[in-house]
Formats: structure tokens, sequence, C-alpha cells
């Protein structure tokens, strides 16, 4: 059995996600693999549970090494309860974030160390990381315009324009520093653009064994 | 203000930690200092919300990892958010557990990475370490059946006789690596003998300035 591929989709509120996960795995069901859509944190009812205690809006201040561990407690639990069994299955997965959101957001958005997270990365995955990682790239105004949209905002939404910008960049630098695993798409014009641009992304996948 | 001193208790199940507590927080209140009671995993409201997806029963199972991590995660919160600034208020503070109980249950009882504990102690703790341990020592047999007298077993006390065996002779190990800090008890015979010893650890520590 081959294994399954993982595909990781991330970017800043707004950029469209949902949406364009949607088209990713429908191309993948209609390439004859199976696909299996999951989000971080969270992707088991254990990581969801710790998803909830870590997106509640709550009175106590949230320590940043506390945020940072569960969302590595919820990525272990997810990896080796789902992600790698499916893929060892021959599944295909798309995941709604993965570590690189810790990377972009904890890291370079809230200025915790990096190189915790790297230290957590490598405890949690081993040398576990995404076949493809595809960035939808897009102004922070236009991507907190549409989140708005979407209606209440939960704790992480909350945060201000600046913290959006250090999170955009910390995407690109990412990008950047792992072009092998990295697709950036242009997600601020129409969705059929987006939709095209994805279309050569995931084609090349298939593609490839 | 003179900071308070932190004295963690630990011991297998059954050993009497939460009796003994309240004897070494009355003599500590007696002897004219503010005294807080508090316990690991939990300590605070998120830290108890974490402390809940840990113990509960469930039939998901739950990676070595993902526990050792939400460990941490609480204990970061009850160590930022209670425990350091308790201290620098000069309260002293007794805790049912801390960091020890993770070398002992989750590396020596389920082996666990050694490694592993150390690298999230210092990340969470830098070199914060408790004043005084005390280890409420005795033979597994004697725990258990005491134990099992107060009712149902959590996960964690579920374990087998092996399983908490090498709990407590890991607990041996950390006390004779750390005899700065370990005072081990003798927890197998009376109350009143028990206490007999806990008055002189604790009357050695309130002389210690």
């Amino acid at each position: 059995m081959t294994k399954g591929k993982f595909i990781t989709v991330e970017g800043i509120e707004g950029v469209g996600k949902t949406t364009n996960i949607d088209f990713i795995r429908k191309k993948i069901d209609a390439a004859g693999f199976g696909c299996e859509v999951t989000r971080e944190p969270g992707g088991t009812p254990m990581a969801e549970e710790i998803r909830n205690t870590l997106l509640n809006n709550r009175t106590e201040f949230v320590c940043e090494e506390t945020e940072l561990l569960l969302m590595f407690a919820s990525r272990a639990q997810h990896l080796k309860q789902f992600i790698l069994p499916k893929l060892s299955h021959g599944d295909w997965i798309v995941c709604d974030r993965f570590t690189d959101a810790t990377y972009a957001y904890q890291g370079y958005g809230r200025g915790q160390s990096l190189a915790n997270i790297a230290l957590l990365e490598n405890m949690v995955q081993s040398t576990f990381r995404p076949d493809c990682t595809i960035l939808l790239d897009a102004p922070v105004e236009i991507g907190l315009q549409r989140a708005k949209k979407r209606g209440e905002l939960d704790r992480f939404e909350k945060e201000n324009i600046a913290f959006f910008s250090r999170v955009r960049d910390g995407y690109l630098e990412l990008a950047a520093k792992n072009p092998h695993r990295y697709r950036i798409v242009d997600a601020t014009g129409a969705i059929e653009e987006v939709q095209q641009q994805l279309s050569l992304v995931i084609d090349a996948l298939i593609g490839t064994p």
C-alpha cells in the first residue's frame, strides 16, 4: 500500500481556508485517492477537548508556555491517533493548519521562542513534516474584513492588525526557508483565480509518486 | 518581603498525602506564615480543566507525549498564575505532587524519556525547584490497600502493582539524586509516628531563613 500524502493549508484568518480545502479534497477524491479533511488544533475527540481549552474566551490569563504545550499536546494526539494511521493506510490528508501555524502565530505573532517550538516539534513529530504546505496568502486587511463578515471572533481572531501582519510575515519567512514543501497561493483575487492556482499545485502532487 | 517556601509532597496512592498535607499546613499556619495548599495537575481553573482532560476515563488511547505535554501545560499555568505570585507575596505553598511526580509516573512508571521530561522541566520552570520535597514512602501493597478503601480509582490509579513498584523505586532514586531538597518520611506506621517525622522536617524548614 502506497502511503498517502499529508497536505497542510495555512494562512491568516479570512484567506478562504475552508472553501479551498473543500476544493482540494474534491480534486484528490476525483483522482481516486481516499481523502480525509481534518484541522488543528483538534482532529480527535481528545484533541478537540484540548482545542476548546485553548480557544475559549476566559478571564484567566493564558501563559505563553501553556498555550504552546497545549498546541503540541493536541498535535501529538492528532498525529498518532489519526494522521499517521490514515497515511499508512494510503489515505491522503488535508489539514487545516499544522505546526507552521504554531511558528507563525505563537512564534512570529506573539514572540514566543522559535527554539522552544522547534524543540517541541522534534519531540512530537520526530522527522515527520507535511509533504506539501499550501500558504493562502493575502494582505491582512483583506483577510480580516472577510473574517469579520463570518461573525463572532475567537480569542486568537481578536488580536490586532499588527499581530496578524507579524503572522503573515512569519508564514512568508517559513515559506522562504522551506521552498521544497511550500507553495504560496495568492488568495486576494476571485475564487476562480485562486482555485486555478490550487489546481496546478494539487495536479503536481497527484502526478508525483 | 521574604519569599515563602515551596514544599511539595510526593508518594504513590494511599500513602496519606491529603491527611499529612493538612497537618503540614497547620504547622506552617501556627508558625505565623500564610500557607496555601494546592495540587498538581491543577491549581487554577484552566489548569484544573487540563487536569480533567488528563484524568478522565476515556476510550481514546492517550499518547505518551500528549499526557506529558498536558502535565506541563497545566504546570506552566499553575506556576505562573498561582505559585510564583503567592511565593513572592511571602506565602508558603504546600503542593500535592509536582514535577517529581511526572518523573516518577510518566518517566520511571511508564518508561517515557527522562530526557524529554527534563527538557520540559527546564522550558517551563527554568531553574525553579521546590525548597523541600517530602516523599511519603510505603510499600506498594500498603498504599494500594488504603487507596482502594477510598472508593473509585481514576485512570492512573487503575495501573497495576508492577507499575506502582516502578513509580516508588523512581521516587527513591529521585530522592537519592536530590538529597539537598528531599526528605523521605516512612508512611507505613501509625499516623502519629508519621506526623512526628513530618514535624521534624517542617520545624527545620521554619527554622531556616
